[in-house]
């Protein structure tokens, strides 16, 4: 019998109708489908961003696979790490996925944004890929989204873009603003403080633009200077355009 | 009378069913359907990618309006210049779209990718968001597009990304791409074999990937040390994927 394929769906960045016609087919053909989610939200009763995007496409037939992150942000007692803990948890995850391709069943697993870019898909794709045929859909990722929200382009010609995770230590993301043409900082959060204090000492804060949620229902185009960094969720980002170009 | 719409469309990477369901029903509401050709391309019947895309899409009634660059790479007689002659036809490019809008007419420009990551159409946004209504669709970049194909993860965690153009100097390409954790080189053409000889001087050619039109229907992945540097076409890409996290 033949093995399923491995599908790696972008979903794009929220907003339903930002799904490629690929991606849809794709996963509407799909007997099973999987999705990433916290466990708080799985325990709601609910499937997460990812999952909240396609529902409405899914047909009666189509088997639901959640795959339920054991931890968030919460502390672990040693000598459980973080890290310990998430790479058993993508293995295992990875084998609910391929008990159903060796029964023969294409998986889509869907994935906010793009699969490729910073996606929790990757880690079943570096699992599974060289085991089964694996097929991936590009999809708009949440920087091309912001960007095209806040109605700034972001990369003229040849300059250099940086994406950036504000996670980052201050040092280091200090030291690629400074060497940027244009930038992105993703996963703010809780760093959005120490992102916005950067930027102001390289004076690239008046350039620098914020949103939450970008292309979603929710979505919240604040200026920076009026943002409230302890209320700044994960899916924010801010994004500092290159150089306008007269062209 | 009411203005029409200024619409920036993306319409990814080149796979025709890689166009998101925003910009394919924008698309096909839109009397105007805009697009940039090479003179070459259009003298010869031609529409460009990005209209060879969505052409199937389209129907009798919607104008096509083709705006002609009106130079590509030939050497120009001073006092012209690239800048100066390229500034002038967007201005030129921008009334065209303006006329259409100032009738009421809403205009889609369809763009290969994104419209904001190194788009033609970013210059008529410049010129027009600021008196016309806008709006962007992002679309799948071609970035992603290769990641996609070549089947490499690109970006994981907290690691950070650099976009850079092939033609930067081979100093500051070099000093880039020593810092970046993941990298994509773009618009390499002319351009390719500084960018290979930069990446084994770094010791990081092992670890990239090249492909050329992914997702199109000429597409070639081609072992980095087996490209033809004279052949080596402006639309295509190198990868150096961040490195693996175990997770």
């Amino acid at each position: 019998m033949m093995t399923g394929r491995l599908l790696g769906l972008g979903v794009g960045p929220g907003d339903p109708e930002l799904i490629t016609l690929k991606a849809l087919r794709l996963l509407q053909a799909a007997p099973v489908v999987a999705y990433f989610v916290a466990k708080a939200k799985h325990h709601a009763g609910h499937g997460g961003n990812a999952f909240g995007i396609i529902e409405q496409h899914l047909g009666a037939s189509q088997e639901r696979l959640p795959l339920v992150y054991p931890v968030t942000t919460e502390k672990l007692e040693p000598p459980l790490t973080y890290e310990g803990v998430i790479s058993d948890f993508y293995d295992t995850a990875a084998e609910q996925v391929a008990g159903h391709l060796e029964a023969g069943r294409d998986v889509a697993v869907i994935c906010e944004g793009d699969p490729f870019f910073y996606g929790s898909y990757m880690y079943l794709h570096d699992r599974l890929a060289e085991r089964y045929p694996a097929e991936v859909v590009p999809g708009v990722c949440s920087m091309l989204g912001s960007a095209a929200v806040l109605g700034v382009p972001l990369v003229y010609r040849n300059q250099s873009l940086s994406v950036l995770s504000g996670v980052l230590p201050e040092d280091e993301l200090k030291q690629r603003l400074a060497a940027a043409d244009a930038a992105v900082v993703m996963k703010l959060g809780r760093n959005f403080d120490k992102v916005r204090r950067v930027l102001r000492e390289l004076g690239r804060d008046g350039g620098a633009h914020y949103v939450e949620r970008a292309t979603m229902r929710e979505q919240r185009i604040v200026p920076l200077d009026e943002v409230d960094p302890m209320a700044s969720p994960y899916f924010s980002m801010v994004v500092i355009p290159g150089q306008r170009w007269r062209g």
